[in-house]
């Protein structure tokens, strides 16, 4: 059970801040995120990593959720930045991050991306494929710049999540081949180029995962790609990514992962791989978004028309829903909610969440059960919605996207005002 | 087979115009719509109904791509404009769109958009729900004003189609109850109140439909419904909206439906209702959206990486991706390609074109056969683009969405501009 904070209105409260309150200052729908709980997560990855681990380091897949703001505050914990475009990293360089600590992903970077990259001197690349790996090299001779790589090797690892998330196996998009031929043409190509410093590594597995297998999986196949590169063409990495996919809470019956279950047993094997090698402990790198960002937000909807459909369901449809969460439609995701200005009512009313779209696809929550009394007008409270929300949001049905407040200690302030319908049509040549 | 129109050069040409020329003038990802398959569209709907039956009229579904340009187009072809949103409202008006050819849908229409939508003299409002009902008409009272109302019934029909876009059972988030108490309440409450003024009834079955037996039982249970309600309440609809949903040609097997084949046993269905019953035909509305669009549009994108993976598959992945196209993530909706810059060579290789999204469900073709000299740097066509993509993009993972450009007749002219990196975090407060 979710444990609620509040306050004597019964109002839920959310970062300390009265989310009754937020909705009726900011209007809704509306984004909420703590930062108290980023910083939260953030410290957790200090403690049971990068403080714990030499050679640790963590960067934020700001994928998950991208703003000026949450750039600024993950980087002042110490951590660095996982981007996968040029608009990412454009965000990343508006927040003033320092550049160096920026990791460039993704499975087709463009030139122009990569240019912008190599220009403004982004920590690392990490090449995806053969062909990205010239295209890098290119653009990097042309700058007279040497780049640092990290190789993309796809483990052939499936993991327990959906499969739209499902990144780590043979037939997946992203990655090396680790077959011999393939992978060792690769490796030898980035090792012999003067505008690239090979530097180790990357693989990801999925997304969302609650177990540590597929990545413990994935580090034997990669430990064993080092000896084997070791051995055959004289290379030993100074870096190793494991990515990210720690998995949070979003309804009852999951958790939100400890990561020192992920890191703990991957560094005791690190370490013992590179005893027994008797190679240098790399530089070991960790990339959680979703683990950061998902349980520090919160949306927040007005309740417009409840519909009662007899013996069969109870409608009821808030201001926003398809457009700026997309993610029940596409994966089938639960969420939790709560009427916030009713939140010590007991749940005695079993509804489906709906939004404002035209198409029936636009679904919140299947089936939840909310205050009896709840009504038109009231606010309603969906949790865990800070990761892949308002980086997916749309302007299906030409709805505004909604504004984001942060809060942190029931102060609050906006971060991203809210869309307008002006705004909808200022690319459009009148 | 589809057809394509290849110059001389071995280049795909779309309204007319060169698209490789289009990629090189405007970049890529870009939309292209050709405003002569739009106008051809509007003027078989003038044929085949307008023109062919008395009352009929015609609105675009103006959420399948809705843009000022496009607005200006479809009314000037004499449809209407069937909006869903404040946000759609709001671009018909800057489009010049007269607003009593405008109807407003949606399942939770808020205060403010019909408050917006009564102070613009909106034509017809179609009421979803009871709730919705007397929001409007609270609205149009404070207002001083009689709104012309549509009741959206629930005709309990299941169409053949994905369940994300089938709308018409009895479960439907959208419409009224036929079940007599209830409807019978809320047609009461309508046609007593001053200032509505009820014109009828509107269904609306689902979306992308091949057969036209799911409207014509539905039209049953509303006559029957309108039998009924004329008994028991004396009131006779001079209103009768038919939705849409009228299907069209994706891939091979499926066609562009043709609209005859719905509309006119539907109208000679009402026509001999009528006639039996003694009532005056109603006016009859149709509401094509996709239909209209769907195939006049295109979209351009450079191929980037080409991965192979020996016996397994070639990735080919573009500059694009699901936050230009959700369909295929979304639906599992299927498209045709073509290499537009080698459109008549043979289509001898088969591939998975994949976006440059961190995702593994970034899929835009699962399987496909293109030219067999295909590399990188070429242009890909995709095709039957025009409906619900420029609609629903967004901008995940941070990419900028695409610059849509209208053809017509070998011309062509920027009609939405690329969003840009700063675009994006122009709502930011920095």
């Amino acid at each position: 059970m979710r444990k609620l904070d509040i306050n004597s209105k019964g109002h839920l409260c959310f970062g300390g801040a009265d989310t009754v309150e937020l909705a009726e200052k900011y209007g809704t729908p509306l984004y909420v995120v703590d930062e108290k709980q980023i910083i939260g997560r953030c410290r957790e990855i200090k403690e049971c990593f990068l403080d714990k681990y030499d050679n640790a380091n963590a960067v934020y897949a700001s994928k998950a959720l991208q703003t000026v703001d949450i750039c600024r505050i993950v980087t002042e914990e110490g951590l660095g930045l996982d981007t996968v475009s040029g608009g990412e990293i454009y965000t990343a360089i508006k927040a003033g991050v320092d550049t160096a600590k920026i990791i460039f992903h993704g499975n087709n970077k463009t030139a122009d991306e990569i240019r912008f990259a190599v220009e403004n001197n982004v920590g690392r690349f990490v090449a995806d494929n053969e062909y990205e790996l010239h295209l890098i090299d290119g653009i990097a001779k042309e700058a007279g710049k040497t780049v640092r790589v990290q190789l993309r090797i796809t483990p052939g690892v499936d993991s327990h999540t959906h499969q739209y998330i499902s990144t780590g196996g043979i037939d997946s998009k992203f990655g090396i081949s680790p077959v011999r031929s393939e992978r060792n043409r690769i490796i030898k190509y980035a090792m012999d180029s003067e505008s690239i410093e090979l530097t180790g590594f990357h693989f990801h597995v999925g997304s969302q995962l609650q177990k540590n297998d597929s990545h413990l999986m994935a580090l034997e196949i990669i430990l064993r790609l080092i000896k084997e590169i070791r051995s055959e063409l004289g290379f030993v990495p100074t870096e190793l990514n494991l990515g990210g996919g720690f998995g949070v809470r979003y309804v009852d019956g999951e958790i939100t992962v400890k990561l020192r279950d992920f890191t703990d047993p991957m560094m005791e094997r690190i370490n013992s791989f590179c005893k027994t090698e008797g190679i240098s402990l790399p530089e070991v790198f960790i990339e959680p978004g979703r683990w950061i960002s998902a349980n520090a937000g919160i949306t927040l909807y007005t309740v417009g028309s409840i519909k009662e459909i007899p013996e069969i369901k109870t409608y009821l449809a808030v201001d926003g829903g398809m457009p700026d969460n997309p993610r029940h439609i596409l994966y089938q995701a639960e969420y939790e909610a709560v009427v916030a200005n009713k939140a010590s009512i007991p749940a005695g009313k079993e509804v489906s969440v709906v939004g404002k779209c035209c198409e029936s696809g636009d679904v919140l929550i299947e089936k939840i059960g909310v205050a009896d009394t709840v009504q038109s007008g009231d606010i309603l409270c969906v949790f865990s919605t800070g990761a892949y929300n308002y980086s997916m949001a749309s302007n299906y049905n030409r709805i505004p996207r909604p504004a984001l407040v942060m809060v942190k200690d029931g102060k609050d302030r906006l971060s991203v005002r809210r869309e307008t319908w002006e705004d909808m049509i200022t690319r459009e040549i009148l």
